[in-house]
């Protein structure tokens, strides 16, 4: 049987998990790639490819799919968990149920559970039993799956409470075309990545409306005041959402036609509504579940977030997102950092 | 003779200094825009058009061309002065022998002195002589004056180390177009403001080589925090790098092919000559003398830039740019963060 070491599983076959899944295989790791679909896991054993998701791409033959996630997950100890977020506490319950040793467990969604408003590492650490559970380890950052799979130049951030666990991982993916940097700020890095989904509707919305890039660069550096502050106020480190799974990450989703958040805000920005929208993309749109969970955040924490605010009217009560922009504008006059600085201090920084 | 409020007087009709004049003639002021060209200044008040820098626009009739430095300054309390880098002390020792009170400058350009590495507002206080200046503000952000003269939305940062000065500054400017924050940080505003026209060329560069999204975000993102480590080592707050002076700024240079500076990137990546770029532009391309400064302020502050220092050598020294993507992707690995927190260690913040 082989070693723990030389192994890893990829629980999620969608492009993201693919893609990373690749970059596994291409630093010589033999790669398990589960999926719930089995007609997907005897293509990519059959014809290495997994068409649906990453078109045009062959896939290294050290990528192997499985069906089964016990024969996926036996006697592995790095398991990437590429499942969208609202699937998330239902695959941890899987996969705990057939491990039988401690695992390392990757997670490289974005997302922020709303009602609960926990983070997805926290999702984690719910479900897994400690004593099944090594580590938990971040991966995010500006990081078009369909790019990484064409092996261009990418970087992305690793983060854990457990630094030691976060530099495995960083060894683990780093190779010349994927550069991985280490961070210590876990809230930080999942606050950004989720938050940004938020961001990239908003800007589609405006893109959509006819709005140019003053507006847009604008939006986007005022979004992400109003991320900074919430995130600050939960403890993290306000120079994270400067770096790559902040802006970087928000960079990436609103300037680019792959990301389905801003594609999602275009159409909205166009005049169609939330249901037309959901309906024509077929695929998860996690920034609009995930603005919902912000909005009950910015209440939970008192941090003021306008944009989040006038997008969770547009989305879920109705307000014309014309409208919504002109309350943008409309704003009174404010220091740049506004409340920043204060939760700063609050929090003797 | 009008109350020296009533007015203001723009220094230089490039589309920046005319774009600023408009905002002013909207929120009703009188505006002097003056220029070394007579022909322009003609076709200012006879036609109403300054149809080199903004084509089609057709500018307020409040928008006065002036040949005159000394009457377009006569009894005017609020001069705004927008011209190239390289010109500010020839112009400023032009305003210094003409104004007879104090005047409050506020500087709307973007760059470093080579050499002396002087910032624009060091440069003013030093030609201007303390009883005619009563103030220096800088006015910057993410702004294509193209957009600005077609009213779009658009927002600014003005900051000063009077900060009265820079509300005066902000009640000025702010309109329902043009919305106007505050920020007490002069150096970072100064410094973002300038350095991002260095990474708009290195983005124009790798764009201009067939890199993907994924890189450019990188190189957005890099770039910001090596632009970060500097100017926090020279005393600016790091959060003003993720305000609308820093990363602002840097998205509306890095995504929009208005960016003279991204254009000029652009055309070095496919393979043309320094020398071939900067005779075809026919503009002032701020990032490549930017470039120049900001590698001799890395040496002389001894902080790490290397996306700084890949561009010094392919703009001065020859080097390949393709062989300079390769350089930055083969790092060593490395904290997010790096040396930011030991500078800010060091300052005792």
């Amino acid at each position: 049987m082989e070693e723990k070491q030389k192994a890893a599983a990829v629980v999620g076959a969608g492009s993201w998990g693919t893609a990373l899944a690749m970059v596994l295989a291409d630093n010589g790791l033999g790669v398990r790639l589960w999926s719930h679909n089995e007609e997907q896991v005897k293509e990519i054993n059959q014809f290495h490819t997994n068409k649906k998701y990453l078109p045009g791409i062959d896939l290294p033959e050290l990528i192997v799919g499985y069906a089964s996630l016990s024969d996926a997950l036996a006697n592995i100890k790095h398991v990437i968990l590429a499942v969208p977020t609202k699937a998330i506490r239902e695959v941890i319950r899987k996969i705990q149920a057939v491990v039988t040793s401690p695992i390392m467990i990757t997670h490289v969604s974005k997302g922020i559970e709303p009602d609960t408003l926990m983070r997805i590492s926290e999702i984690i650490k719910e479900e897994m039993p400690e004593e099944l559970l090594d580590a938990v380890v971040v991966l995010s950052g500006p990081s078009h799956a369909e790019e990484v799979s064409l092996r261009h130049p990418t970087t992305v951030a690793v983060t854990s409470e457990n630094m030691e666990a976060a530099e495995e991982i960083q060894d683990l993916f780093i190779n010349h075309n994927f550069r991985v940097y280490t961070n210590s700020d876990v809230i930080g890095v999942e606050i950004g990545g989720a938050l940004k989904n938020i961001i990239a509707l908003a800007v589609g919305i405006t893109d959509g409306l006819g709005y140019g890039d003053n507006a847009k660069a604008a939006l986007m550096t005022r979004g992400l005041a109003e991320i900074a502050r919430l995130g600050t106020k939960m403890g993290a480190n306000p120079l994270t959402f400067s770096g790559l799974a902040g802006i970087g990450d928000l960079i990436v989703t609103c300037t680019s036609v792959h990301s389905r958040n801003w594609r999602a805000g275009n159409l909205l920005g166009k005049g169609k509504t939330l249901e037309e929208v959901l309906d024509s993309m077929g695929m998860v749109v996690e920034g609009v579940r995930t603005t919902k969970a912000a909005y009950q955040l910015a209440e939970k924490y008192e941090v003021k977030m306008p944009i989040t605010r006038v997008l969770y009217d547009v989305l879920f009560n109705g307000k014309n997102a014309k409208d919504g922009v002109e309350v943008l504008m409309g704003r009174s006059k404010t220091h740049e950092m506004e409340d920043l600085v204060n939760i700063l201090d609050e929090r003797n920084i």
